[in-house]
């Protein structure tokens, strides 16, 4: 049986919005098992905002994905077959296969997750890079106090649900900014934000210092662009900035969309107030992801920290979905899903 | 003898870079002194770029000097006569009296200084405000390691003078910006910066580049504008930005010179590299002041803290020298004498 694995590789860089013209799914031979190594059948691939960065030759902190390469991407994956001492066959993992259904790994990037704790999809977002990634922004930078203000952006999402949450945890008001009726709805009713406002709306930066009759202690800035225009007048002096990202501006050409320099206005209030920003990517803490994953997964037993996820079906709709994700169509953490074997709770050893 | 006291007040708001109409000299009787104040007169006036912040009443940190009111300041001022127990007819003192000869204090907000340290120009200056908030910003949020390297803007300021300075007593390279040559020699030969850098020259940010092979590890802003656009792609990770002031956007509008949003560049480099802004004023670490005073005496008596005091004569020529501080016209902290009376050394008590 001579079996073949698909992929999808990065076929030109988009100027501007990515477009299914910059992918190219294709087909290739199953790689042979080397000794010391395992293969991993890919279940769900994450989808992040992140990618869109690694589709561009800019200079960044990440090497640019090669033209004819296979996409990144964190992934769940079974392993298939193991000839490595430390990596079991049907072991459940996190892995960096990408975008494709199988990949070959020496074992040094996998984290085994324990499929009792919670559906092991959660490996990609909130028990995975995503929830760390919030906890650790919070933790680290954030550092609300009981009774403060956290305000987060793109509140339904990956990253700003868990935010907010935890937020709440730790005694701070949540408010909440995401676009649309809905989003807002599940921010505010079913994650139990104080408040969600709506971005569409054209009230929004009225209702937005409405829902902050202290100030912003904290803004957990993850979209930029006309959201941090409406912050930027609430903070309070000493509020902290975790800056996690700014995917309103991740399809902008060089040049950014305004024509008005943004730039000054802002270090102002920043200067004028006190305020520290400061960007972050979770890697730098990730001695503290084990305490994390542990308080996290208590906090989903517990019904304190829920989560939703945006479950796409195949890979061959991953281009389409990460498009979408830049917009803002996807609604809770997006993932694919791309095999259909078996994962899910294993029956107890008899 | 009826005395007249002089002052200068605001006649009108700038819009954009002020103009000597937006000042007015004005003469006023000199007011009674009430029991438990003093009277004081002013010896040297402090111009400082914050004060065109204040001229402005736009929302702010600090409330906009009504028009015809008395343009504030620090000054170095003597006790010309006290009905306050705690202050004698002679001493000199750091006082707030703004821009005008007299003016009356109940002395909560008096410094005294101690003439046999140093020149008491020196309390506007190195040892004043902006030799603390020097201080304040490189101890408190640069913190440079031996062998980093602090790029300073503004290096032959009253600020940035202190801080390259400062940098280097601490062990690290201080790579100073400033306009024109001679304001470059003063800096690498006078204050022994590194090297310096003329932002003036057409190869200014290459130039900068070179001087920083191992990249930057703080910078202090107080500049703005193309300093900062040619500092950021050098900035290291984790770099740390003490943000004093951007002097270049003090005269803009509301929407800034530039056409080009530069908010999302900046940001981003901000988050990929892990970078901190933190803005501050040297207020909130009022604490630190003593000890920066006892370090910063013994400094300049041994010689490893130098300054440079630009004395302009007359209190009618604040204005034009305010007018051009905005544009980098005066060479080292911008002072104007006041009153020609005398303020030198006392004799030792008989």
């Amino acid at each position: 049986m001579t079996e073949s694995i698909r992929r999808i590789v990065l076929a030109s860089r988009p100027s501007g919005a990515p477009t299914p013209s910059n992918f190219r799914l294709e087909e290739a031979t199953m790689p042979d098992l080397p000794d010391g190594q395992v293969l991993l059948e890919t279940i769900y691939l994450s989808l992040d905002p992140y990618m869109r960065g690694r589709m561009s030759d800019a200079k960044s902190y990440a090497d640019p994905i090669p033209i004819g390469e296979v996409m990144v991407g964190a992934t769940v994956s079974r392993i298939k077959q193991s000839r490595h001492r430390d990596w079991r066959q049907g072991d459940i993992v996190v892995a960096y296969s990408g975008w494709q259904t199988h990949a070959i790994s020496d074992g040094s990037d996998l984290r085994r997750i324990d499929p009792a704790v919670a559906p092991i999809s959660t490996g990609l977002g909130v028990l995975g890079m995503t929830g760390f990634t919030a906890y650790a922004g919070l933790r680290n930078i954030g550092r609300p106090k009981p009774g403060e203000t956290v305000v987060v952006a793109a509140a339904s999402g990956a990253v700003g649900s868990v935010v907010g949450q935890i937020a709440r945890i730790q005694g701070a008001r949540a408010v909440g900014i995401a676009g649309g009726a809905d989003k807002c709805s599940f921010v505010r009713n079913e994650l139990g934000f104080d408040a969600a406002i709506d971005h569409h709306d054209p009230d929004f930066a009225r209702l937005l210092a409405e829902a902050c009759p202290d100030g912003t202690d904290v803004y957990f800035e993850n979209v930029g662009g006309a959201v941090w225009d409406a912050v930027r007048p609430l903070l309070n002096n000493f509020a902290r900035i975790p800056l996690c990202g700014m995917i309103s501006h991740y399809n902008d050409g060089a040049a950014g969309k305004s024509t008005v320099d943004r730039l000054p206005a802002s270090m102002k209030v920043i200067q004028q107030r006190s305020i520290t920003v400061r960007g972050f990517m979770n890697v730098e803490f990730i001695d503290q992801q084990p305490a994390f994953l542990e308080q996290a997964a208590g906090w989903i037993a517990d019904g304190r920290l829920k989560y939703r996820e945006d479950i796409v079906d195949g890979l061959e709709n991953a281009p389409s979905a990460f498009i979408g994700l830049l917009e803002g169509k996807n609604f809770g953490k997006l993932i694919v899903k791309v095999s259909g074997e078996q994962y899910s709770r294993p029956m107890p050893a008899s």
